[in-house]
């Protein structure tokens, strides 16, 4: 495990020479598989690869043996279908469970087809049942009742009961084994508890929940408070404020609460207020990662076709965006018809157009961007709303000013006509001003309307900003110069 | 804390009443003040902003005391200066402290400037040493030694050693206080050690880190799993193997490890592999979150100014990458005066012209996308590099195509000239595919050359579309029709 006594700059050589090493021990594997930041080296993806094609079984199985399933999920995603098939027969029974339940969605249903149904009900079992119910989601029909069926009763019953709740919610990412006790119990009696209650308790937890006789939450204590008292204390002494999540919260607000009060793990409570299940903040750092991963794909106009799609999926999930944005393009562009006569009179024009549309664009896209970041973090509500439209407008017109007088000199230096420099320096300020309001009112507006401010305000911001800049520059060109 | 009671409906009519009420619960005021989402609601804001203004000082100090520091750090972003001022001596020292280790960078520096050297120093004792370094970083010169000097010598050290490290960087992250214990000890060895150590230890942990004599980790277990663990049980028994995190390590690197993992706290080791700290998983949810909001920033070209940045700071944070932008949308601009002939024999070519340059450049942006999310995640490296750039080529063709017969029929439907549907349909597979190339390989060299995919990616990849929409069109239009 001691990662900086790796040789890393051995390997490239090494791999090159395509001949085997046998004399590794599995801790110089695991050194030449992971990078200093426990990334997986590309060298050991092509060692993975040339084991496979050489028909080398043994050390294909050594080298995936040396990997922690987290790294074998990477390692997956690294490798073409053909080969995936050949390390899934490497993995035992636990590994695979762990290794599907970290693999992408598209490779996961690809795995869990070559999986006998038997086999993956056997893996789930050893997953909590939050990790297993995410798999299980991902089964077809008959597949799905055939591995429901060949699980242990009670894995299958708390299984079925995750995926009662809905996708995306609290519901879902919660572990219905929990560690409650009531607050009149002392330290001492919690730890006798702990010791004998065994497969109750969920594997790993970090706080305990105290609960009131009708099992509401009432306090939580961390476990190294617990560890830290003395064992007559009683849980009312050491208890804290507890901060609970409702099932129905979605994933998006749970992940605000733990990153806002830096929570460990919370109670998740139903409709009634009583203890249902936890979550823990391990999952939630996927969760946050997944939220900010989405906002970046939506605001570009794209969904994730997933890492091993092919081209037709990933072509189809870049297709919608680019067809309304013809759409919004060409009826732009029929802006620049109304003014033919303008543009033949004056071909100039048709140069320094685009530009105006583009900067008008560029500032649009910047103010949406901190727009969509300061609604996610709720730093952006009712509360300080207007203050921030203003300031934004107030923003464009000077940004409009800079780049009129920048772009305004540098006209006067390429074509020496001032009005054409007056004409394309308030073309600039009105359509940064354009493009400030449009940056902050499209996605306040979808906001409000219950809508994610990340999906689809490009589109809108774009099309007003290439519209207004065409209208602005044109309009005022017909005005001032002709 | 039952957040599911609060009648959130009544409030706002109440506060549109704007009288007092006294007979509020402090259970109820929380409610009030907190959405279910435990976001802060607008309505509240405004509470504590009529309370100041009637200088109504028991009522701004019961509506502030009613909030968990958390809440009052959210509260004063969406406050002004002034009301912000009359906020901070409602705060007792702890909750001062933890309010200022939560504020935005610009918020921070505005309200330390308020706060008497002395009583900063009280406050940040209360501080874990890493959050504490973080706002003595943020004090300038003299004052930063004078509360250096007020604080306890234990503190000031713990301070002065973390700001020993690079900001960013896992040294900043982690606190000095760990949980270790030497692998022959047993279980309630280690129990009674937590019991005796008080302020030796940290306040939360998760884990206890098993060391050899020469104080380098060899493994971890949970605290739960010590606590469900018998007595007698030695830790060798029950310990498990260890992901390590080096001083130096970047921030974004841990927080990858972490996410990868599912780590709830790592040790942090030294050149020498010697154990100096921990990192929790609550301090890189932050980290997470942050990152993800950089790249989205990033990829818009702007950096964040900061919640309460005047319109000033907030032009200057935006009009980097506009000037940027000027320069090359000209350039970019200049290929059409090449053309002026062509343009001014058809005219209709200027209004067809910015189409094939706007398709281009949000083809290529959501080809970076992509790939600067994949980057980050590091499920884009150089094992599976070629076969990416190959996928995204081919899906610039048909993308490409696709587009082509879209706009080729829409323009043989206006101007009715197969000629000029065959210009702008080529120019529209040439774009594509040169948007996709730029989309991917700008980034992925950006990598290969250790400068951040995110940042001026964008600007790049827009020029390179904008130029050769305009250069493929006009070129194609030159040749074809005229």
């Amino acid at each position: 495990m001691t990662r900086e006594h790796a040789d890393l700059n051995e390997e490239p050589s090494r791999a090159s020479k395509h001949f085997v090493d046998h004399d590794e021990t599995p801790e110089d594997l695991e050194d030449l598989a992971l990078g200093d930041d426990y990334a997986l080296n590309p060298e050991y993806v092509r060692k993975v690869i040339d084991a496979a094609d050489r028909g080398d079984a043994e050390r294909l199985r050594e080298l995936v043996g040396a990997l922690r399933s987290e790294d074998v999920a990477d390692l997956m995603g690294f490798l073409t279908a053909d080969y995936r098939e050949e390390v899934v027969p490497c993995l035992d029974s636990e590994t695979l469970a762990e290794v599907i339940s970290e693999l992408d969605d598209n490779l996961r249903e690809e795995v869990l087809e070559t999986v006998h149904p038997t086999a993956l009900a056997k893996a789930l079992e050893e997953l909590d049942s939050d990790d297993a119910a995410d798999v299980v989601d991902d089964l077809e029909g008959e597949k799905r009742a055939q591995v429901l069926a060949a699980m242990d009763a009670d894995d299958r019953a708390a299984v079925e009961a995750s995926l009662s709740y809905e996708d995306e919610t609290a519901g879902r990412l919660m572990q219905r084994e929990v560690l409650a006790a009531p607050q009149f119990w002392t330290v001492g009696q919690t730890i006798d508890h702990v010791r004998n209650a065994g497969d109750d308790l969920p594997e790993l937890f970090f706080d305990v929940y105290i609960v009131d006789p009708a099992y509401r939450p009432i306090g939580a204590a961390p476990v190294s408070t617990l560890l830290r008292a003395k064992r007559e204390t009683s849980l009312a002494e050491i208890m804290e404020p507890v901060t609970e999540i409702t099932v129905d919260m979605d994933q998006e607000e749970v992940g605000y609460t733990f990153n806002k009060y830096h929570l460990i793990s919370a109670p998740v409570v139903d409709a009634g207020g009583r203890l249902v299940g936890q979550i823990t903040v391990d999952d939630i750092v996927g969760v946050i990662q997944e939220e900010g991963e989405e906002d970046i794909l939506a605001l570009a106009g794209v969904s994730d076709a997933g890492r091993d799609a092919g081209v037709w999926d990933v072509a189809r999930s870049r297709l919608p965006w680019l067809v309304v944005n013809t759409l919004t393009a060409a009826t732009a562009a029929s802006v620049i018809g109304a003014f033919q006569e303008e543009i033949a009179q004056l071909v100039t024009l048709a140069i320094l157009m685009p530009v105006v549309a583009s900067l008008g664009g560029n500032a649009g896209t910047q103010t949406l961007a901190v727009a969509v970041r300061a609604l996610a973090s709720r730093e952006l509500n009712a509360a300080n709303a207007v203050r921030i439209v203003l300031r934004e407008m107030a923003v464009g017109l000077v940004n409009g000013g800079v780049l009129a007088v920048i772009m305004g000199v540098a006209t006067f230096a390429v074509f020496q006509d001032w009005k054409l420099c007056l004409t394309i320096g308030l073309a600039l300020i009105i359509n940064l001003f354009v493009a400030a309001l449009a940056g902050i009112l499209v996605p306040l507006t979808l906001d409000k309307l219950d809508r994610d401010p990340a999906v689809s305000s490009s589109v809108f911001v774009t099309f007003t900003t290439d519209f207004m800049g065409f209208l602005s520059f044109l309009g005022l060109a017909g005005v001032l110069l002709l």
